[in-house]
């Protein structure tokens, strides 16, 4: 099996380097992943500047892919089209990312582009987050070992071209893991919070709060069994239409 | 009414301005729109920078809203929760784009993230989207006049809190406007190249190829229809969880 690896933290991140290393076990990996943090660009595109590229070694000086100086889609984008396009994967994963993706944040997700661009190829496709906890530094290598075994058992399934799962890890801070569970995306807001201050020039700017938080409880949601313990799974689409409402409107008479 | 009307094609694009002055009919526009472009920036969002913002007169010398040196998301995101907290917006308009937004374009579009975003905040929200075609300028007044239209019919309906609406309006250049279809989000991907060339320091980059296309027909599809002439709405919804799929992954055994 080929393994396309990317992420949005970098190519030089601890959580691709811990993931690739357990995807070894799997079949032969490949990265291409941007130069640099990407966090939070959802899935932004590079059309207006060129997307530079460098071969990137391992820890053993042994070829291990390529940076891109681009965004988690446009990596992806590229390595099917060009850079793997004689050899394409079978698989593609993004991660593991630093900060859990659950929730309406998967719509900001560099993580969760980067797999829902490789689904528009109809590539099995799998982003995998773990969530943070402030002070202690994240235990990656244990994570992706999890990380791992989630992505052999949805292989197992076989499943069909262009699926797409979103996995979240709890942090390994909480304790043991309490198992995994399959749950649908939450979406519900996030309380969030802007600090205004004017600069040396009397200028106003803001600075996104650190904090945001889901105060209700949202049972059977992604944001509540991950908070609780779970590791959780969430196959995901990219059809934004709303069905529903696209029936009700076809009945609107319209006039221009 | 009071309207928020945001873009991803700056505070001083054309198609902002034709489109505050049809919206103008309907109610109070404040503009709260990115300082420069930032198209196919899709739904990201600034945690790390921060978002400085400027108040911007319009062409009489009046107050018109504020420029953000931030992405689309981030305006929506600021307008709601401070600069118009005191007077919240009845409705959330993002455009006028210069050009379309349909097919899985949707997914890398600043415009469509804004509404989505406003959507978050359970706010009626519309994105706007003018095709483009290459050899003319834009016909944005005309073009807004028409968004304008297609806009007043949704409001018409009184949409419940939170519903989410993506309008393309044709090319003008392309004869007559056929009248307005109610259609899916076309989610093939499109034929898409690369440009792969060698810098003056033998490093290689690539251009992202400025032409790409849906070869097969997707009829009843947004991206179809607009070809066709007409003006597309397709309602919006923002959970990416692939229902079905949940439900079949739901039997399966899971061990860590």
């Amino acid at each position: 099996m080929r393994i396309l690896l990317t992420n949005d933290d970098g190519v030089y991140a601890p959580g691709l380097r811990a993931l690739r290393q357990e995807l070894k076990r799997l079949g032969e990996v490949v990265v291409v992943a941007p130069a640099g943090e990407q966090s939070a660009v959802g899935h932004s595109i590079t059309l207006l500047t060129p997307l530079l590229i460098q071969e990137v070694l391992d820890e053993q000086n042994q070829p291990m892919g390529y940076a891109v100086e681009g965004r988690p889609a446009d990596c992806v984008k590229l390595a099917l089209l060009e850079l793997l396009k004689d050899r394409p994967p079978d698989l593609v994963v993004s991660g593991l990312n630093a900060g859990s993706n659950a929730g309406i944040n998967v719509l900001y997700s560099g993580t969760v582009a980067a797999a829902i661009e490789a689904a528009f190829f109809q590539k099995t496709s799998i982003a995998v987050s773990l969530e943070y906890t402030k002070p202690k530094p994240l235990d990656f290598p244990r994570a992706a070992q999890y990380a791992c075994r989630v992505i052999e058992r949805i292989l197992q399934e076989a499943p069909p071209p262009g699926a797409l799962f979103n996995v979240n890890i709890p942090s390994l801070e909480k304790g043991p893991v309490r198992g995994v569970r399959v749950v649908p995306q939450n979406i519900a807001a996030y309380q969030e919070t802007f600090d205004r201050r004017i600069d040396p020039r009397g200028r106003v700017y803001f600075w996104s709060g650190p904090d945001f938080s889901c105060p209700q409880p949202h049972p059977d949601s992604d944001v509540d069994a991950l908070g609780e313990g779970y590791i959780t799974v969430t196959p995901l689409q990219f059809n934004l239409t709303h069905q529903a409402r696209l029936e009700e409107m076809k009945g609107w008479a319209w006039s221009l």
